[in-house]
Order: structure tokens, then C-alpha cells, then sequence
């Protein structure tokens, strides 16, 4: 068995709305010192695989398919055998 | 400056109903070996703060009034000097 940690975040060059929102709310909380808030993902699971390549290249295509847009968002994930 | 990296996720005993969603679209695009899919936020932000312990101070302040919900949320945080 292994565990997956998968960070799903915004391209760069993506503006990031979420991010200028939440900024804007620490600032009214009186957190003026903060800039730049990049908000993203993170997916934890567990995976059946067999072997640590099984696993990886199930994440790598979980990811392609469906957990990230590749248009406008990175990922990097992170395979580790628990059992 | 400083840069955080801030995690935020549900505890553990609290039901994770993104996390089901995902895992039974996982499975129908014919990932069935993966089960326990858990989702949080992962939040990057720069501060301007003259020490490390005033950015950290600064960073559980936010987590505690606002990025966190104490009630059914865990949170991690890592802070890093960038100049």
C-alpha cells in the first residue's frame, strides 16, 4: 500500500483570485505586512499498487486526467509505501 | 521577507465529502485502487516582517482567526526567510 501527497497549484502567470480575496480580508483583519497569497490543493490518498512505479505512474496519470488543469495549474506529488 | 507555506486540512474524525467525490470520480475513470482520498489547502504568502518569530506569530494569528476553522480543521505552517 502507498500514500500519495499531491499539490495541485496555480500557474505563475495565472492570476490567482482566491488568493487576492483572501489577502484582502487579512489586510482588513489588520495583517498589513502580507502580499502575494497563492492559494492551491493538496490531495492525500492511498493506492493498491503493487510497486512504487505502479503507483507513481497512476498518480502522474490521475493528475493529467483529472486533478489538475493542465491549461492553467502545476502539480507535484510526492509517493510513499506505507505497507 | 519571509514566505509561508501554510497547510491547512480536515481533522482526521470529520467526513471529507470533496474527498469521496474525487475518489468516485477517480474510480470511474477506471482508478480503482485508490481509496482514502483526503483534499485541504495549501496557501503560499510573502510578509514582510523584521524576524522569523514575528512572521511565525503573524502566520498563527492568521490561521487562528481566519484561514483555519478550529472546529473541524488541523493546520501546519512553515515559514522561510527569502531576503
Amino acid at each position: 500500500m502507498f500514500k500519495a501527497e499531491i499539490f495541485v497549484s496555480l500557474k505563475e502567470s495565472v492570476l490567482d483570485p482566491q488568493g487576492v480575496a483572501v489577502k484582502s480580508s487579512l489586510h482588513s483583519l489588520g495583517f498589513q505586512k502580507v502580499s502575494d497569497v497563492r492559494i492551491g490543493k493538496r490531495l492525500e490518498m492511498m493506492l493498491e499498487c503493487d510497486s512504487r512505479e505502479e503507483a507513481e505512474k497512476q498518480v502522474q496519470a490521475m493528475c493529467e486526467k483529472m486533478l489538475a488543469n493542465p491549461t492553467i495549474e502545476n502539480y507535484t506529488f510526492e509517493v510513499e509505501r506505507v505497507s
